[in-house]
């Protein structure tokens, strides 16, 4: 077997052997297939795509090319992964929700890279949260108080991780199958045979629409299937940020004030939603008991001291949470509603300001980012507050126009749940 | 500027601005573009093509990546290039034809890696033959003796040589943008106003079919035309191999043979028509003035002179080619015509008797090779002879039908020159 006959196939559009598939994801893990060749595969796959069979294949061998997590000794264990978006800090609000429920939670975490923010950044905000855990102490932390999260170990998927930061540096982040793959050979192997998945699909995401995300969304249902793993996936809004606060410490903040406080916003309603799938596979329970559960979590106020819990079982100490030197307010210029708040332009004032790594090697202003004054159709009079923005650095040049509209009327076609795809 | 960014626009089927064609040019050539961007980038133009703009702009960046020959100071300046083929010694006869006949030659030639052989290896196999003349040496020999042949030189079009390198290991040799802007930035720097091109066309040639040939062709004379040089395109047959001879010794005495005692064979007649464009772009005439000069320099051996003059000129010893220590004949099991000799398949046996290199570190065996006994349409009896493999390692195993077949008809189909582009 040869690599460079290998993407000779694949840009004649031909479909790889299973062995062939093994043949790259091992050698390029030993070096022998370079970076370079890689790359031109990649784009090969980027372009003329994969059956749902070379996808599988992927899958399993990225899978086997690290360690699995058996979490067999646990019961009720499930998982939930989100494709990234701006201000989504559901994780930190459906965790201690689900966990609350009686389910497990053991979560392997990334951090993020552009626009989207990881939850462990948003973690490692909170002063002393130790986001690195061994496999005893995060399966111990399951068992004691029902969830736990760790940025991923270096042992699980290991040629998905090279395989990233590669297509990170070379435009081939766009492909249903690599995505797929991705994504379904680290959850396979955290263990959890229950998986939510929240597919955010808009200019503010990985997918822009909604027939990706829907090819995705069945592609790694699929995949669980191989794995004998129950999938079910969210596919939801990712025009407009979620919930008001971008930034690592402040959606730290929102996802305290969502839990103890409840005030009415679509991230609340999306995290009711993801927590009752969750909770249905789970506890093998309806969808219908499981909502009720929900419900009850966030009423008595278990859902808020189970974070609380949790951070604290992690050394976070949620009262010294950062705050940057300085704010800035946009203001309104006209009267109306409050409409197109576009979810890319806003994270990419929230990177500039601090909140977010450009390369790898930059480092997070924890307490920088924006908080939403108003949000979508919320009416809004001239001069009224519509974002504050928070940094320790000098002001980057604002397009406002950019950043949302004014209109006369509220803009009736959001929609915060597209479809759920079992 | 975002080398990133250019690649997506490239997937995304964009085209390229000439500041981003530079940019990438530049940048790789600095080394800020990486192996695996470039080659990401490669892969997404093999797919998704380059207009006749952003080629011509390629062309003129890695022209002007490396250095420039200036011919300016002599006359009647013309040059060649094959797209490489099984057997194709052409530069060997023609070049001696046409400066015979008062054109200049001053020809930059590669070395050959895979099926092909390069022009410079074929020279390397004459004993004391010196391939790298300076600047000085080589514009003196074409001006004393109408010709010279030297190895490409490490200071022109740098960024080709780069990019040619990795395009050999990463599946992205087949595209006809690439291909043309490779082949022409190098022919610019060489200096020469006027260019015949030998587009092989078949099995046992980089572009499998007329349609690509054609495409190339005109994609070719654009960026001539472009860059003020003269170019004509002879697309020719490459199913079947040139001439009887293939390996590097064989192919100077059969360019000898064809010279001094020019049987009637395709070889001939190929060279004869290039040769005749070549005469009638470099001294200002009609082909058929030019023809007639150069059935002259044939008839009165005035060709033969001039080529035993260039090798001994070179310090090449004619008399001493090397021989190899075994030979082995492939007979026909019956009667009947040769048809179907598969230039790829007998190029194939060729590299593996020693005549060429499978891996760039690979040395060759400059006595190795194969003499066709009998060519395509000869009419075979059973126990004749078809070819002499020759070679100094054990024989490989050998599929013997399919190199050839003999059928009860000779092959009407075949079509030595296809078509002629102005």
């Amino acid at each position: 077997m040869n690599i460079i006959d290998i993407i000779i196939k694949k840009k004649n559009r031909e479909v790889l052997t299973e062995a062939e598939i093994k043949y790259v994801i091992d050698g390029f893990l030993s070096g022998e297939i370079k970076d370079y060749q890689m790359s031109s595969l990649l784009m090969a796959i980027v372009l003329n795509g994969m059956t749902d069979e070379e996808t599988i294949n992927l899958t399993k061998y990225m899978l086997l090319s690290g360690s699995q997590i058996n979490l067999s000794s646990l019961s009720n264990v499930v998982d939930k992964h989100s494709t990234g978006g701006v201000g989504d800090k559901t994780s930190l609000i459906i965790a201690p929700i689900v966990a609350s429920c009686g389910c497990k939670v053991a979560k392997m975490s990334g951090r993020g890279l552009g626009y989207t923010g990881g939850t462990i950044d948003k973690l490692e905000s909170i002063p002393g949260f130790k986001v690195n855990l061994t496999k005893e102490e995060f399966l111990k932390e399951v068992e004691e108080v029902g969830m736990a999260i760790t940025s991923q170990t270096e042992d699980i998927a290991l040629a998905d991780k090279k395989i990233y930061a590669l297509r990170d540096v070379t435009g081939t982040t766009e492909s249903i199958p690599l995505i797929a793959s991705s994504i379904m050979s680290k959850k396979i192997a955290s263990g959890s045979k229950n998986l939510v998945l929240d597919i955010k699909v808009g200019e503010g995401a990985l997918i822009k629409n909604l027939e990706d995300a829907q090819r995705l969304a069945k592609l790694m249902i699929r995949i669980g299937k191989e794995n004998k793993m129950r999938v079910v996936a969210l596919l939801t809004n990712m025009d407009v940020p979620l919930g008001n606060n971008i930034g690592n410490a402040l959606e730290v903040r929102e996802a305290l004030d969502i839990l103890s406080n409840k005030p009415d916003s679509n991230l609340l309603k999306l995290c009711i939603e993801l927590s009752s799938y969750m909770v249905s596979l789970g506890l093998n329970i309806t969808y219908e008991e499981a909502k009720a559960k929900v419900h009850e979590v966030l009423a008595n106020n278990k859902a808020y001291e189970k974070l609380l819990e949790f951070i604290s079982y992690q050394k976070g100490d949620i009262n010294s949470l950062p705050e940057s030197n300085y704010t800035y307010e946009i203001k309104s210029n006209k009267n109306g509603y409050l409409t197109q708040l576009s979810s890319l332009e806003i994270a990419k004032l929230s990177m500039h300001l601090g909140a977010g790594r450009q390369n790898k090697e930059d480092t997070i202003d924890y307490s920088a980012g924006i908080v939403l004054n108003k949000n979508l159709n919320d009416e809004v009079k001239e001069g009224d507050t519509i974002m504050t923005l928070y940094t320790n650095k000098e002001l980057p040049e604002i397009a406002q126009e950019k950043l949302f509209t004014v209109t006369d009327k509220p803009d009736s076609s959001y929609k915060l749940i597209y479809e759920i795809i079992k």
